[in-house]
């Protein structure tokens, strides 16, 4: 086994992991099943912008879906339950194909663009994309197939917004 | 948010994730998939004792299952992959249910017996138990329909063998 590291030669641009996140029907009700069981104080509960008004694309289309998120911090890695709002988005697509289940692992990266080419080339396309903040943006990548789980990047300081190749 | 911990004077026994588990079908294939994503070596793959060996149960009987393991180190938390090799076990049923997937989210604790009646009291039944090494042992819970993923529990020393609520 090596060791983590956020700065990799190769590969998607990250060895650390940051986030598993869960696709639920209530996210009250979840975040609060969540807080007993790890003995936490109940999250916060935020309600993200709508596509229209973060650039969001999903599956090559503008979406204006919409969720609300809630965290828990487990150490380095954050707990994320997810509730979608309706529209067209991949948290939407796996609560209904899947019901409550993990969806994603989550790694944040620099100059995610690479990241994207590089995944595309190992059968891994972007599927979503929005912005996130003033300045970052986050992308889900359908690794369903060949990996058991949709992976995300998110990135701070975007230079560009990430393109599905 | 709060910080992780693993001292928690509530709570399952810890909330510092040590695990993130997916289940697959062919393990040789899955960690070749893994590593070229993550840009890391390939792991090495572990064949555990079978469960007569292990004081396996699974839901409340005994079970000799097996599985084969392999990990990547994802800074705080590793990446575990599970093939099941036939018998009765939470791995397996997770496989034939969902396909490759998500399994469980997994925390270090002490004195599991505890971490058990707490979580028996929560609606969140263990379904599985096995030794693990010389001292040491991990027990499964049934917390799909509360929490949306299964949960795993891991102590190095046991004092007394878990047992169901």
């Amino acid at each position: 086994m090596s060791e983590g590291s956020t700065d990799q030669g190769a590969g998607l641009g990250s060895t650390t992991l940051a986030q598993v996140a869960i696709v639920v029907k209530d996210i009250d009700a979840s975040a609060k099943r969540w807080a007993d069981v790890l003995g936490m104080a109940v999250p916060n509960i935020i309600t993200v912008a709508p596509g229209s008004e973060v650039e969001m694309t999903y599956r090559g289309a503008p979406s204006d879906a919409q969720a609300k998120l809630a965290f828990f911090s487990l150490g380095q890695v954050q707990l994320e339950l997810i509730e979608p709002m309706g529209g067209q988005s991949t948290w939407q697509e796996a609560l209904d194909k899947n019901g409550e289940s993990v969806h994603h692992l989550a790694f944040w990266v620099e100059g995610m663009q690479k990241s994207v080419d590089f995944l595309a080339g190992h059968g891994v396309p972007m599927i979503q994309r929005g912005d996130m903040g003033a300045n970052g943006q986050y992308a889900y990548f359908d690794a369903e197939n060949p990996l058991g789980v949709v992976l995300e990047l998110l990135e701070r300081e975007r230079e560009t917004r990430a393109e599905p190749r």
